[in-house]
């Protein structure tokens, strides 16, 4: 990339709330001081040496202070000579900085900088909050709706736009999407980019492609102006190029490349790998490695976790911030949690769509069914389409938003809108500062309350007649019975205390939401 | 009882093929040989001292002998100085027998008779064929699609005949029943009449009620002669007259008296208990003691199992002869078959209806999938049905068939036999004496197959545009798509070898089946 093509990158930047500021002209002295919205970026650009090997021979680092407190953050090398340290302030308040490197050239450059309060979208981090769920750092609520789109930000440009069209009016909050490319049924493409150097089917390991990792970025600013979270999936066995089964000093390198470009992006998730167990040349001495290396480097602490395909990865350890699973046992969800003591998100739960794979034939229902157990259970879900048509597939045409985006087709997003509003309800019915708390319910595993201040029950098969739902004696509640495919919420007449007895319709898949009135 | 009601139970048991010899007229010799159909029942009846407590002091046995072989018969005390001694030959030929007995008068009785071929309908005790499934002892393959009427034979006569009436028509050919009375929701009324003799609330346990045992065989013989084997539960948890809490002594005598009556029934199965995690005064000795009890004194072998609530039974274990689990996790079948190398049956998956519990509200849509997920993991389903009316509830007198038999409202039972008929089908295909094996398939746990002669996939909530079935090279094959619930069957014109390609309707709950095309 040459100056006027970075410069552009960093405009862009800028509109999605980077503040960037280019020191190659000044000597040891930033420019003035520029006002940062907290949970932006912060970016220092210096140029340095480009001739050898930059990404081997240079290092650079910067260390950021506000009041009593201190942190170190990685730069990285972005080529042509350019440097960059990015970082996300979490402070309101003026940070000073000052980097250190082995190269004169980019030692002892200092600066100074506000931190403002951020604007509107703009709520940080999600952490976890309340041991089962998550939070945005402000405070404000989130409740992971999750999509996959693993290989996205490979496809064409016009493909990518439509994509981030489509998640502009979907429910989908969180995106798993895998930054290395992906080779797999119906993805058997070289990407237009790739992250190494590469001529003859071999990879020059000793460098990056700054214009790789450029283009992610971009996508995950996308991404942030949508208010989507990036689950960004580091490594996956579904490789064509080499890059599943690099040398374990290429595998340590690439992650403290990718952490030190992308971890000032407070939208971003680390997922260590998609089916880490089919990635035969790994081991569990490479995983514990990763682990370590993310969880250290990482100066935000953003989420971490990672996902398996047949072998159930023990996430009660301590790295892992909450499970990620490839599973179907939703009556499990409960034990699971206790046992972990995290959020717990059903990563991958088979896909809506009609392939010719066990896992991408759900019908709409069956995904909309899925999530209504994930919800009830404390647990979330993540959806995945696979559609195709025959034509489409005759002509190698097969768009499926799994892998490609694109476009839905599905059934189940509406009704996964039409959940997330419900559980959105709620929350304003509490203090909205304490995310959700569960109650296991004496038979249905499907009571989900907030503060005793809302329940949902889902009955899923369940057909009674009536049900006697086990509200607390100490408030009143309005109640709603929900079909959740047809997507209508129907008042029922009076309010509710203690042991409630509604006569139901009688059909399977239905949905009954107690919220509690309000004391004037 | 007195002798014209026994002489009146025994020309009805001879109508459904009971043999009995009244010898109490003669001195040491019975009367002429008789013909006794093979897997029939031969009984010997006799004359013996009705003072004191015949049940505790007298014993009485017999030993039946055909060429070189000899087997040793209990006999009991039938009341009103009766005893009797059931015998099921499961030999051809002419047999002897010579009685003995702590008692002079019941001592070294003899006789003899001739085990005849069985007629039409009698195909024998069932029994485990090819590691997995059943066969009659004829050769005739056996699939059980079990129903449940725990407490039909404690309620009115009325309501029993119209159980058998009902049962007549449906596609179940195994009904699980207890021996004891049930009290539970639902089921909160005395018995007409006890086990053992009853007053103020006390057993008194040292005698049996012979009429109450009379009556039970009575309903067996009548299961018998509609093809229904009989899955008697020997005890159970839903108890209010001390039945689930008797003495050890008592338990044990229960159980030689139960065999010894009932065990020369050839349809009759022994399920130790519904629900046995559940009887907190029994501990695992007891069932180690119990299942001794039924493997050593069961002269004929009878399938024997125990059932449980939460805590899962190690079915591997020697005495049990197949699993009769409560559970959902289907897609576990497969791999509990290969742990415990036996049939597996998914005995109570809930129950279809629409009552305010969770086990008892489940869509005849979702019942039937559920037959359908057992079948095609190689393993069998149980059916049960709980439908109330809100009316019936406030008269009390709500009839579910579950426990009290009666009629059957569902809409699953319709599918089951619609199921039931393409596995007979399926059999008829093969050569009839193998019973089914199956085959995992890649992608679906859900393929079953007849020595390559037929196989049958479910697709449960997948809707694939096509897939390709793995079909074998060495056969040609027929392929019809099934509509489950519209019980529908639709030919493909063609014959596929293979891989086989199909183009589907891309919609949920859909099978394949393939049948092998005959050489002529």
């Amino acid at each position: 990339m040459n100056r006027r093509e970075m410069m552009k990158t960093s405009s862009a930047a800028l509109l999605t709330g980077i503040a960037s500021i280019d020191t190659s002209a000044s000597a040891a002295e930033t420019r003035s001081p520029e006002n940062v919205e907290r949970w932006s970026v912060f970016e220092l650009v210096l140029d340095g040496p480009k001739d050898g090997n930059p990404f081997l021979d240079t290092w650079l680092k910067a260390t950021f202070r506000i009041g009593a407190r201190e942190m170190v953050i990685d730069g990285f090398y972005d080529g042509e000579g350019v440097f960059k340290v990015r970082f996300m302030p979490d402070a309101l308040g003026e940070w000073t900085y000052i980097t250190d490197s082995n190269m004169a050239s980019l030692k002892g450059k200092k600066g100074k900088f506000k931190t403002i309060t951020p604007g509107a979208g703009n709520h940080g981090p999600v952490r976890v909050r309340d041991v089962y769920h998550f939070g945005y750092s402000d405070g404000t609520p989130y409740f992971p709706f999750g999509t996959t789109c693993y290989a996205w930000v490979h496809q064409s440009e016009e493909l990518q736009e439509e994509t981030l069209a489509t998640l502009k009016t979907s429910p989908f909050n969180k995106l798993r999407m895998c930054i290395f490319p992906k080779w797999y049924q119906y993805n058997h493409r070289d990407p237009s980019r790739f992250p190494f150097p590469r001529q003859n089917q071999t990879n020059d390991y000793s460098r990056f492609n700054p214009d790789y990792f450029q283009h992610i970025e971009k996508r995950i600013l996308d991404l942030q102006a949508l208010g989507v979270e990036a689950d960004l999936i580091l490594f996956h066995p579904y490789d064509h190029w080499g890059f599943q089964e690099m040398p374990a000093e290429v595998d340590d390198r690439y992650l403290r490349y990718v952490i030190a470009r992308f971890a000032a992006y407070r939208n971003v998730w680390w997922s260590l790998a998609n089916e880490y167990d089919l990635m035969r040349k790994k081991n569990t001495a490479d995983w514990d490695r990763f682990a370590e290396i993310v969880t250290q480097t990482d100066p935000y602490g953003h989420l971490r976790s990672i996902h398996y395909s047949k072998a159930p990865y023990d996430y009660s350890r301590v790295w892992c911030t909450h499970a990620g699973v490839q599973d179907y046992a939703f009556d499990k969800a409960a034990s699971w949690r206790e046992t972990y003591r995290k959020p717990l998100i059903f990563d991958e739960m088979m896909y809506e769509g009609n392939i010719n794979s066990r896992w991408g034939n759900l019908s709409g229902a069956e995904m909309t069914r899925r999530f209504w157990l994930c919800i009830v259970a404390g647990a979330y879900g993540g959806h995945g389409e696979t559609y195709v048509s025959e034509t489409d597939i005759e002509n190698d045409k097969a768009v499926l938003w799994w892998s490609h985006g694109g476009k839905l087709k599905g059934t189940s997003p509406a009704r996964i809108a039409f959940l997330k509003k419900i559980l959105d309800e709620a929350e304003t019915v509490g203090d909205g500062q304490i995310g959700l708390t569960e109650l296991q319910m004496p038979y249905y595993p499907s009571a989900k309350r907030n503060r005793d201040e809302a329940f949902l029950f889902y009955l899923d098969f369940h057909q009674p007649l009536y049900y006697t739902f086990p509200l607390p004696e100490t408030g009143k509640y309005r109640a709603d019975v929900i079909d959740p495919w047809a997507m209508t919420l129907t008042p029922i007449a009076g309010e509710f205390s203690g042991k409630t007895r509604l006569t139901l319709s009688a059909t399977p898949y239905m949905a009954v939401r107690f919220m509690r009135v309000k004391i004037k």
